[in-house]
């Protein structure tokens, strides 16, 4: 199925019953995948205004523009929106770890079967 | 706040309450973001013991072996998933377009202000 949301350049963002879209952050210096974090309008409209990223928190219930406790923000070098509409991909400078565990990215585990492994940081 | 989730090698996806979690695929040998989409358990199961990327279309409501009608499968090379575990990342190596619009990946405009413009090939 294809409509005017996908071959159109007309910025449709298509939010989900929450009102929020999926965004995922990678790191525009070693492509490795950051973290995955959702926005409302708000944090689309702040992230693209500032070229900072911002996210809705849904755990809080409220704007996060990540970096404004830590000092980790995400500096945005592209935003990229899908075929349909309904995914970000933000390619960014992360100025220091993006993940709340202090680690550089949120992926730092493998599934193998029904298990996790830590990978090693030479792989990332 | 960080639990046993975050630290332990336990798989235990946090399946959002249509039973759902968020999976997004890179390109193996170019980084590239191809696309987004959601798997449910089995899904998953299937992703892991074949190989071969499998997701929970939301619109048909029906698994989705990827690529079983077009040709076009991803064949993962490595499943990772992030911090609180409710969000996977498929490394793999595409067969084919990765997007229904018959693109190498879903991501083929960016946002600049209000608009989108179409990315070149050569920035992919």
């Amino acid at each position: 199925m294809t409509d005017t949301r996908d071959e159109g350049l007309i910025l449709d963002p298509r939010y989900d019953k929450d009102g929020l879209i999926t965004a995922v952050a990678t790191d525009q210096a070693t492509g490795e995948m950051l973290m995955l974090a959702h926005m409302n309008a708000e944090a689309l409209a702040l992230t693209v205004e500032t070229g900072i990223a911002h996210f809705w928190s849904r755990s809080r219930q409220a704007l996060w523009k990540k970096g404004e406790t830590s000092g980790h923000a995400l500096h945005v070098e592209d935003i990229r929106i899908d075929c349909d509409q309904d995914a970000i991909w933000l390619i960014v400078r992360p100025h220091g770890p993006a993940c709340h565990t202090g680690r550089r990215a949120c992926f730092y585990r493998r599934i193998v079967g029904d298990r996790l492994e830590w990978v090693d940081a030479s792989e990332r």
